[in-house]
């Protein structure tokens, strides 16, 4: 099985720094969807082809442990890894690093739903396919 | 012909300062947007109301002039003005104070496009009566 | 030992529904601070006045779970209760609800830096002193 | 004298895009905030340079004009280009273009302040020599 992971380079913009002189940790949560984006772009899982298929993902669970703050002008990367698993879920494990410094680690949850937001138990169709394509 | 304002005390969140201190200007949009929306509810003309008369009124023009910083811990005010206008469009105009001491001022103006993003040249019925009623 | 907790309702901008008509994952970090900004006022553990003793409070640990999604117009409340423990760390629980419906759920972990934003491994004597006082 | 300006593609973020399917306006403002930072690493007059110089620049005058939706999906292009004047302020005009179709239009101005939040009424130095250096 493949582990399909993808590194970005954060851009961080002036005003995602707080008054304590770094970025605001709510800001994070931005950088995670950046990851996951870049993710979809390059596996062909983004948001356009989830709901080209009839479907929501939202993020149902987001866990975000910060070891180190970042500044600005830091030019920190992050990697998302996909968590293969059996159940309806997309699963993401993030790392944040600047050079060889940890910044930060994360996990999200999504889930799938429908176009009438009801949740989705079991794979849909062409999620099994993309499983199969890629993994 | 009667004027429309409403007046707001503004919630100033810790993340709204940036590292100089002072409230992050782009923050300053987000201040705009609770005054139309207080001003919606008072008038009946919030978001919810015009999408389901059939329209989107998106802004098309924002201007912003700011006399002096927000630091945290401030309360101030934002007052929003209607001013009437013959054409279709929805023009306000805003003042947010910190006591005596003006902070910005600002003027945005809205127009109505329907549910195909076509612009709408000519008053919405909806919005004509709502002027007879209100002015 | 006293239970420190405080209710506040949660103000949604029509700025913080994305496109699948939700309220954006993103943004409940920001209802968790306004949660914490209203405890502090409460119980004088705010930031200005951790920080007028000496010290910053970064998060270290976020974590969030989505029950339900907000839609735009619903008025929730957040429930943010405050964790005892004798390690320097500051932990609160947060509950959302809409009415009787559960609509996320989230705890916080917080430790102490010095000005210097070197980590303080052991209570603050003002936090030693703020827990006589309320716990 | 030389025309100053940069253009810089910009990233538009999922959760930049409301419930009406299009980039909420308020982002327009760090989108304008992007073009100032690459404007500013291309002629090194960043916010970096500035604050190491004794200074700070905030905005005190943005003036926005939508003339098109920007739809998630799209990579607009965003141009800066930097406006001389005698007096002590900074001022850029922009364009963002989505091919060959406008998207919308924008001026900011910004002013000096001192550390002490001052405002300064004559070129700092420093922006003189800079001056000399690029026009």
């Amino acid at each position: 099985m493949n582990t399909l992971s993808i590194k970005k380079q954060l851009h961080i913009r002036f005003s995602e720094v707080d008054s304590m002189g770094v970025v605001w940790h709510g800001n994070y949560v931005t950088y995670l969807e950046d990851a996951r984006e870049a993710f979809g772009e390059k596996y062909d899982l983004g948001y356009l082809r989830i709901f080209g298929e009839g479907y929501y993902a939202p993020l149902v669970d987001v866990h975000l442990q910060h070891k180190r703050p970042i500044i600005y002008g830091m030019h920190p990367e992050i990697e998302i890894v996909y968590r293969p698993t059996d159940a309806a879920k997309i699963i993401f494990d993030y790392r944040i690093t600047d050079g060889e410094t940890l910044v930060a680690t994360a996990r999200t949850m999504q889930v799938f739903m429908d176009k009438e937001y009801k949740l989705v138990l079991t794979n849909p169709p062409f999620f099994e396919e993309w499983k199969n394509k890629w993994l």
